[in-house]
């Protein structure tokens, strides 16, 4: 059953344990406190850090003692909130620096517990130098500290307050988008956002939401007064706040509920983010199959140059969409090569070629026998482990009508008579051509009749623009100590996309056709023009593909176009080195090329504006496909 | 309850799945067998790889098919041994050729069932063709590959074969040494050893057992031809064989069983094993507490250069040896400071320095109660995270006893009235010296009285050379992007040893002693000679410690002297680039230095004999203590 994983946010804790204890009771997993006793303060500069060397005996302790909790109590049950009184920006040297000292120390000491994250809130436009200290506290404490989790309102409220304390902008994105950039996208460095009824009934512009959507975003706060109490009497969220909220499910957000109990029972704030959480879970094979790779990035399999192992395999073999949809272009395809009243006298050729372990062998029998045509089969395959498997299945299964080659399909030279009809083949990467299916088939086509089809018929790549800082993290975090330096930021990588902003749709990039006859030529050049409609980051390209199998029949990974259930291929990204921020209304032209030069076949991306950028992976070199 | 992972070793199976869970319902937790039919012999050369693009339709497959058996199951359930009859090493190019086609055949198809591990026999002195071979493969499938597990008798079996067959050596670790020296001590590679009580009872010296120990063994194979028949009609192996088999088990070996049943149900040889393995099983707190951390590095704690964090200081006052000691020690201290007859009216002052937490300062009170004498304590402390905690006792616990010093204690300066009778620090390293205890105390010495004693009173690191081919290998596998290539060889590591072989025992090193007047100087220089009694290689040093607290109460984690349950240290670990061969007899040479340069301390090494290196960490280049 989905849980929806929620923290109670306290703001005076005369005593932790007993806090802890009535909140976890309540149903809460874990705590939001502030760190220190709010009417501590520092004593004047110099009196502190004693230079001199005399003795420092304090009389009291500027917080509680690490001893209340066990340690792994600590790390996971307890968020520490820091003051909301810091004042990081100001111009007095002497204000500045004792909230510099403050929030050392706290971070300092958030870090000395060992507690998984701090809370600091953001409430105006620039926030430069907390930026600054937040960032070297987290290159300080490295791998082990606390995360940093920035507290920010959806949208900036307006009324409430003067320009000099909220800043002249209204978007609350800004304030965050300057703190993150100065603080270099630090992967420790969270978003908590403040999804308060008020402010999200002035949301006019559905952007305005959908920006968020592509931040690394830990938790959203629910404050007690955006409930509505319904009829059996329990608290519910408006509908508008509802809708919001459910948006932020897949990305695996906690909750935050904060404010007084207004008659209720606190538990029943925890029980009701629980039912909207089993609300939303799905049955789609898609969103089951990828459950654990989201955002997780992975190197595009190249199964030309290399043998795909057995599980493999296996796991493609279960698509629920895929083979069902080849048998139904089979079907339609061998109906059109014999007609009706030739059913009983013709037999036409089929050549799977990379037939695998043999599911398109499979589909192809089906069809011909639900098409009542009669079909002869030759199934192509380099790789010899799995030609173990496509022998056993004819002794076992298939007999005669089932021919077993044991060839590269461009190297393999059959008798005239023995050419195709129907050229089945499934060698699509997550771009369409990145697996080399037009190398495969345009050398291939000798085993083609004159008039033979090609399933499939054609296929095309599809690129957009995403925002994400999760993946720019990602990207940047892999490290190849084999290649050049920087070689991470020129590869695509293969990866289940969820912590993203699409910031325009997709469009066509590269098609291929087959069969196709003339002079053939697999390299492109292309380029695009994205309008943007919003204020934003554009970290890299989300890559997919659609597919005609034949006629009507088609395959897609494109987002609007989606084979819905197909788990076969998650889309391709491919990063840029430096983030560049977009704003609404600029163009962006993302040039895009495709190279092959007789060994191995590479692409290469820049864009050209708003700015220009050095073309990434020249030459091929950190990233090619072998032939 | 602790089981033995025993796998059953099949020579002939002419239907898997059934031999699978005939050998499951037994109680195995895998099966050994042949990947391939043992009557397939490939065709003739030329004909199977056929270059000119004729088709290749062979009628039957070389083995059985992937579809067998789910892939999980694959990976989990089998390990696939490779041909007994492999002539790799043959001076007829075509025999050899056929060798390795075959080999490569087998390889590529483990590789695509995704087996965990592979199993090929060892029966001659040379194999180097079968090195690179297996080297190759193991380069080419990376990380996800399987294991290569190389099969060899625990000593070479004398009478059964012509010199020529195995080699003039008796050794079988040189066939396995070379074997995995020209393999470059892949970590992939691993070692299976056979126990035969025939062969095991030719054993006349000791370390021809002990060396394997520091191999990296995954499996022992045991001949059901090898147990004897209890009283109760059970299967037990030899009391001799027994002995050699328990020194195995902290190594987390798997168990594979050989041979036809005799007479015995097969699960009576899987039971036994269970059996041997619950008995070694150890209620040792040190054993516990370094569960999960066999051979895994760490980076040494930099205590005066980072402030610990409470989850560190939770653990390390868990210690169930360590505090007793020093309260032993403190309870002697007190006692000599203050004779019987003064006992009512004489107070001493007695400082922890670097006091943490507490603990110290708990065991200091309870020392003095315990003997009867008036004590006030000064707790010295600079990390200001851990002064809440004490002030947080003081106020609870302590009352006016104790005054809690927040400062450094190399800073503060105490009124003259202030000073201590007794100084008690904490402040050693896995190797004594290596947290800065020399460099605090020599510092601090202005806050002990003329006639002071110090707990400790003196601490001297130790060490010993170290065959450990896993070592190795995490150590190569460490890869820190910030520093110079090849810092990692330069480092020493904080590692519970335990799969290796103490090539002799360790030797005294580098001694402090507190208080000292007079000249200071706290760099040292040390050449030690080591006796090597048998063949094999080094691959570093272990370092510990023995520490005098007062007059006879001692701790040490000096192997032959180590305090029973203390775990707050492992040993340390220098390692040297270049793995040295040495010879029964050799002498080696280990010079050592430690440097303090006012910022840093460091250590720097090299072995002179019986070959030369480069010094490792010339300058403090790779690895530095911050003062």
């Amino acid at each position: 059953m989905p849980h929806a994983s929620c923290g109670l946010v306290h703001h005076l804790v005369p005593d932790l344990s007993t806090t802890l204890s009535l909140s976890n009771a309540a149903g809460f997993d874990f705590i939001v406190v502030p760190l220190s006793h709010p009417r501590y303060r520092l004593p004047p500069p110099g009196h502190e850090a004693s230079a001199t060397g005399a003795p420092i005996c304090r009389s009291y302790a500027f917080t509680r003692s690490d001893m209340l909790l066990k340690s792994t109590d600590w790390s996971s049950l307890v968020v520490g909130s820091l003051p909301r009184d810091l004042q990081m920006e100001s111009m007095s040297t002497g204000v500045r620096r004792e909230s510099e000292e403050r929030l050392q120390r706290e971070l300092n000491y958030a870090a000395h517990l060992g507690l998984s994250a701090i809370l600091v809130e953001l409430k105006r436009p620039e926030n430069t130098n907390l930026a600054r200290a937040l960032y070297s506290f987290i290159l300080k404490s490295s791998g082990s500290g606390p995360q940093v989790w920035v507290r920010a309102p959806i949208i900036a409220p307006k009324a409430e307050c003067t320009p000099e304390e909220r800043g002249d902008s209204t978007s609350s994105w800004d304030w965050w988008n300057n703190l993150r950039t100065s603080a270099n996208f630090a992967k420790k460095l969270g978003l908590v956002l403040e999804l308060d009824s008020q402010l999200v009934s002035t949301i006019t512009d559905e952007i305005v939401l959908k920006r968020w959507l592509g931040e690394p975003i830990k938790a959203i706060v629910l404050n007690t007064s955006s409930f509505l109490t319904n009829k059996k009497g329990y608290p519910v969220l408006p509908k508008a706040l509802q809708t919001i909220v459910r948006q932020f499910i897949p990305s695996d957000v906690q909750v935050l509920i904060e404010g007084r109990n207004r008659g209720h029972d606190m538990s029943l704030y925890q029980s009701y983010m629980d039912h909207l959480w089993q609300q939303t879970d799905s049955g789609d094979p898609l969103r089951q199959f990828a459950k654990g790779y989201e955002d997780f990035l992975q190197s595009p399999l190249q199964p030309l140059m290399d043998n795909l192992e057995s599980g493999t395999y296996e796991v493609f073999e279960q698509d629920p969409v895929k083979y069902t949809e080849y048998q139904r272009a089979m079907f339609e395809a061998i109906k059109d090569k014999i007609p009706e009243d030739e059913k009983a006298t013709k037999t036409i050729t089929l050549m799977v070629l990379g037939a695998g372990r043999g599911p398109l062998v499979r589909a192809a029998l089906k069809a011909a026998l639900a098409a009542e045509r009669k079909i002869r089969v030759f199934a192509v395959e380099k790789n010899p482990n799995a030609i173990v498997t496509l022998l056993t299945q004819k002794e076992e299964d298939w007999g005669d009508q089932v021919e077993v080659v044991s060839s590269d399909m461009r190297q393999w030279h059959p008798e005239e008579h023995d050419k195709a009809d129907i050229i089945v083949s499934e060698l699509l990467g997550s771009f369409g051509d990145n697996e080399l299916s037009p190398e495969c088939l345009y050398n291939a086509q000798h085993l083609f009749k004159s008039n033979a089809v090609s399933i499939p018929t054609s296929y095309t790549s599809w690129v957009g623009p995403l925002q994400s800082s999760k993946l720019y993290n990602e990207v940047r975090g892999t490290m190849d100590v084999d290649k050049i330096s920087g070689s991470n930021f020129e590869t695509p990588y293969v990866v289940h996309l969820q912590n993203k902003t699409e910031l325009a749709p997709p469009q066509p990039l590269f098609t291929f056709v087959h069969p196709l006859h003339g002079n053939i030529d697999n390299n492109r050049y292309e380029i695009k023009s994205f309008d943007i409609t919003m204020d934003a980051v554009l970290h890299g390209f989300g890559g997919y593909f659609e597919c005609v199998l034949y006629k009507d029949v088609m395959i897609s990974i494109n987002p609007p176009t989606h084979s819905k259930g197909m788990f076969s291929w998650f889309p391709i990204f491919f990063p840029l080195r430096t983030p560049v921020r977009l704003t609404k209304g600029q163009t962006l032209d993302l040039n895009f090329w495709r190279f092959n030069n007789g060994k191995h076949v590479w692409y290469e991306w820049c864009i050209t504006k708003p700015v220009a950028q050095p073309v990434l992976n020249p030459n091929g070199r950190s990233y090619t496909i072998g032939l």
